[in-house]
């Protein structure tokens, strides 16, 4: 089976840049991949001008005449750019044309097109942003919501819970992963009422639940699969990269501070690299749009080609496992028991 | 003026071998400060023998024969063991025998029995744990509340920024510090109804409010004060905590790994302990509980007695520019508006 993957190509901090090389070095390493290039053509024929060897045979170019900024109101992103390459390339999807989308774009405009084209699965009631989050173990802790539903109710992050478990599964290739309901522990309450009823829920599902994690669980790999409504799953992933930033960039500034400091920055190279590699954020790239009737992937605005990379990756397992397909079979499972 | 604290000398991981020689340094250093030292006498006189230059004329010791266990439930504390150190030490800034009590134990005991000893202040109806973290400016956010209340009235939010306002402008010496509230940013809802009717909220009151901030603000230190609900002031506090501890130890894993990185540690040993202590969580020590008619500060269980220190220095900024009399005189005003 061939998995085709429309890409916004005009997406994010730098657009054709980054996504066209991208889209060609993935076609190099996949022989069963098709790649639609949505956006401007002149563009779009550019940047694959620079890459002779490209298998133009596995490349479309769907022409849009607009694009989604960043900081568009989603408004304007749903009602007014009819003809966004965000928008034609989740077409793509919805028409069966393509097997999964990738955008860079705005994610709140992303997620709202998304849910206008494809719509939501059914017994879905809220779909949801789930993304790895690289953990101790080396491996990633995959965290939603991260921002689509600031208010959530019990039985959604019990739906949250039941998309990811068939995330995991398809994307990561692991059985049975295990789901931790993120809280917080031994201070005076322990939890919000909205916690403490999806805790009794989850016990009542076939769901491998682990019970209740806390914030350091997520770094820890407690889990594979952290629960947590939109707000607090957001504040949590940008208040890490803050840190990471400040502590990388601290990490910077001591190694810059003089001539030595410098010598000695050369000296620690190599383990500070290594370092660098293993918390890189750019091979977590890839958040997934869960519980819509279509494969919708999210890649970091800023993602360069080395990112995007791993976000066409992640979309390709998803797509080529049937991702959607078992979300949908497993809501229909869980609704009837 | 001289302050007088009194310390839980057995609370914490460690007790009195942390506690007693923490309180010695702290009256070396400061020759208005007494110091009254709660716990068992034998084992507080241990220590202090081994500290033969103590100005002994400045240090009382006060018997208690139980201590708040770190794994005690709340109930436990609060209504078995009423000769504790903990709540002895509580009763000596009840009684107006100190000006302020430390206690590096158990969060959830000491917020319960401060509250029942000590009562909280007119016009306020919750309680909440602040503390500062480090930012990239080299000062701390001072972030509120951290775990004391896990489900908040927009109400609420408002009075914690009110006592931030003072703590911060007592204890770190900032005038008019300016006030973030925590939301999420770009996604597809901006923020919960609480953080909503929050911010209306906090634009009606005289407070430098700067308005919404997002989880990386924190640490950019874009505010002086970052206002949340525990819940999320909980999970966000242990994620850091959890993500510094898997970069540092990510850091020395590398630098173990060879003979060759052992001495490319050593190399660039200086950088790198520099970068560790400006992000030294041990000089951000002493969480402060706001809104009781006492002065009470929380020390981290497993702190050392360098980490204590700044717990007492916290202890002694606040009684000594009267913290608590400060907040409730600010209640009266913002309640009469």
């Amino acid at each position: 089976m061939s998995v085709t993957l429309a890409i916004d190509a005009m997406g994010g901090d730098h657009g054709v840049v980054v996504t066209v090389p991208a889209a060609c070095d993935f076609l190099e390493k996949h022989a069963d991949v098709k790649i639609a290039l949505v956006g401007d053509p002149d563009l779009i024929k550019q940047v694959l001008s620079k890459s002779p060897k490209a298998p133009m045979e596995r490349i479309q170019i769907i022409p849009a005449s607009e694009v989604v900024l960043m900081d568009d109101p989603i408004e304007v992103a749903l009602r007014r750019k009819k003809d966004s390459s965000m928008r034609v390339a989740i077409e793509q999807v919805k028409e069966g044309a393509a097997d999964a989308v990738i955008s860079s774009g705005n994610t709140g405009a992303l997620m709202a097109i998304s849910r206008y084209i494809l719509k939501t699965l059914e017994g879905v009631d809220r779909p949801a942003i789930a993304t790895a989050i690289p953990n101790e173990l080396g491996r990633g802790t995959t965290m939603l919501d991260l921002g689509a539903n600031a208010d959530c109710e019990p039985m959604h992050l019990v739906q949250f819970a039941q998309m990811a478990n068939v995330m995991v599964q398809v994307v990561d290739g692991k059985q049975n992963p295990s789901i931790g309901l993120l809280n917080i522990g031994e201070e005076v309450i322990k939890g919000n009422e909205v916690v403490k009823q999806t805790s009794e829920l989850l016990r009542q599902t076939s769901l491998n639940f682990y019970g209740n994690v806390e914030g350091n669980d997520i770094f820890k790999g407690t889990t594979d699969i952290v629960v947590c409504d939109g707000f607090v799953g957001n504040v949590v992933l940008k208040a890490s990269e803050g840190l990471a930033k400040m502590m990388s960039g601290m990490i910077r500034e001591e190694f810059n501070r003089s001539l030595m400091t410098k010598i000695m920055a050369v000296c620690a190279m190599v383990p500070l690299l290594r370092v660098r590699k293993r918390v890189d954020h750019r091979r977590y790239n890839g958040a997934v749009l869960l519980g819509l009737r279509g494969c919708v992937i999210k890649s970091h605005g800023s993602a360069d080609s080395y990112a995007f990379g791993f976000a066409l990756d992640r979309a390709y397992e998803a797509a080529k496992n049937r991702m959607v397909e078992r979300i949908a079979a497993a809501f229909v499972v869980e609704t009837k028991v």
